[in-house]
């Protein structure tokens, strides 16, 4: 599948080389496509992402990326977004998938940083509002980058990832992708309001986080 | 133990009758511990619960239960809880240990409830802000009332219970409260301002009820 992915830092980096190890044509879009070198938030460069994929990988501009992709995936920071979305073209490029991984964090007080999520500031809703063309699924904010793609390397993949979005054929195609990420717990929430919660979550999150002083944490949902 | 209940609703009386099993000396406080007869909030009447205690437990007021409790809990809905435990003189109290288990959950406006915990609104921080004598310890808010006092009964126990608050005695003594009620998997998030994690977490639990038709649900943290 094409692919396109809307940010460079380690989310959208770590993403990028599984897809392209899982054969799809990968675009990864950045303001500025000709800084190769500049080390991006929490991760290398793009010339070492490249690297990374073998060169399979390619660089865009947000607009590149938006009209490449038959998917396309938010790894922005959950602040600029819209803004990110909006630069690409978002709003013209039809009825896309969008996956959005987004969290709004503010490091600005200090740490742990605050998850800025409630029940009328939800990024997932947001982009859904702004872009109605878009079928904005909402998936994968809940683990850090390194879980999103290596499930199985966390107690064998025993533990749950949610999906939250109004279309239901997007959500089951998302699902297929995450599937292949090896996850097999995947709790859909309903639509895209339900991603209210694993926004909210990422409070939480972030004390697992300092209280077990390990990203590599999930939880599974007992049923 | 002497153990004072703040609020008969469910959570109030579940806890209640599972600490009178145990063999703690329980009163369990109402506005007006005369209405023995009155349907509580989703629960029923002090009546019957004085029945499921085999007439061990008490009823009284506020400042009855706050008498008596060497521990107190705090299980009203969060939006009274500051009123509630202030009708009950907790501010004159001393250094009393006060779990708290309120969610602030909004139903005006329809299912599924709203929960309105944010980084600027903690109740549990609330609550040891406008009680400084207390040794406030968030605890037991993430779950329902039946899995709080048997967590045995889902999936043989294997899932995570959050402990919040600055004082680390009084969070030693909360879980070996929790021990007794049959949790294993205790989680210390931090000081009373991590207790805006699991007041937030809320918002997704709500989801995990809509999704799997259950209350009987919780997570494991897996690390």
């Amino acid at each position: 599948m094409k692919i396109g992915i809307i940010g460079s830092g380690v989310v959208g980096q770590t993403v990028g080389v599984k897809l392209v190890a899982l054969g799809h044509e990968v675009v990864i879009g950045t303001r500025d496509p000709n800084k190769l070198d500049e080390k991006k938030n929490m991760a290398g460069s793009l010339r070492e992402w490249l690297v990374k994929t073998e060169n399979k990988g390619r660089v865009g501009t947000f607009a590149e990326v938006v009209g490449h992709g038959e998917f396309l995936i938010n790894a922005t920071q959950g602040q600029i977004s819209v803004d990110a979305l909006k630069a690409g073209g978002a709003g013209d490029a039809g009825g896309k998938i969008l996956i959005d991984i987004g969290n709004e964090l503010d490091f600005s007080r200090g740490m742990p940083p605050r998850a800025l999520a409630t029940q009328d500031n939800c990024l997932g809703e947001r982009i859904q509002q702004t872009f109605p063309n878009l079928k904005v699924v909402k998936t994968l904010n809940t683990v850090s980058a390194f879980v999103m793609v290596n499930p199985k390397g966390l107690n064998d993949g025993d533990h749950t990832i949610f999906v939250s979005g109004n279309d239901a054929g997007a959500k089951a195609e998302v699902s297929k992708l995450l599937g292949s990420f090896g996850w097999t717990d995947i709790l859909d929430l309903g639509d895209i309001s339900s991603a209210r919660g694993p926004e909210m979550y990422m409070a939480i999150w972030i004390r697992f986080w300092g209280a077990t002083g390990s990203g590599m944490i999930n939880v599974k949902v007992v049923r």
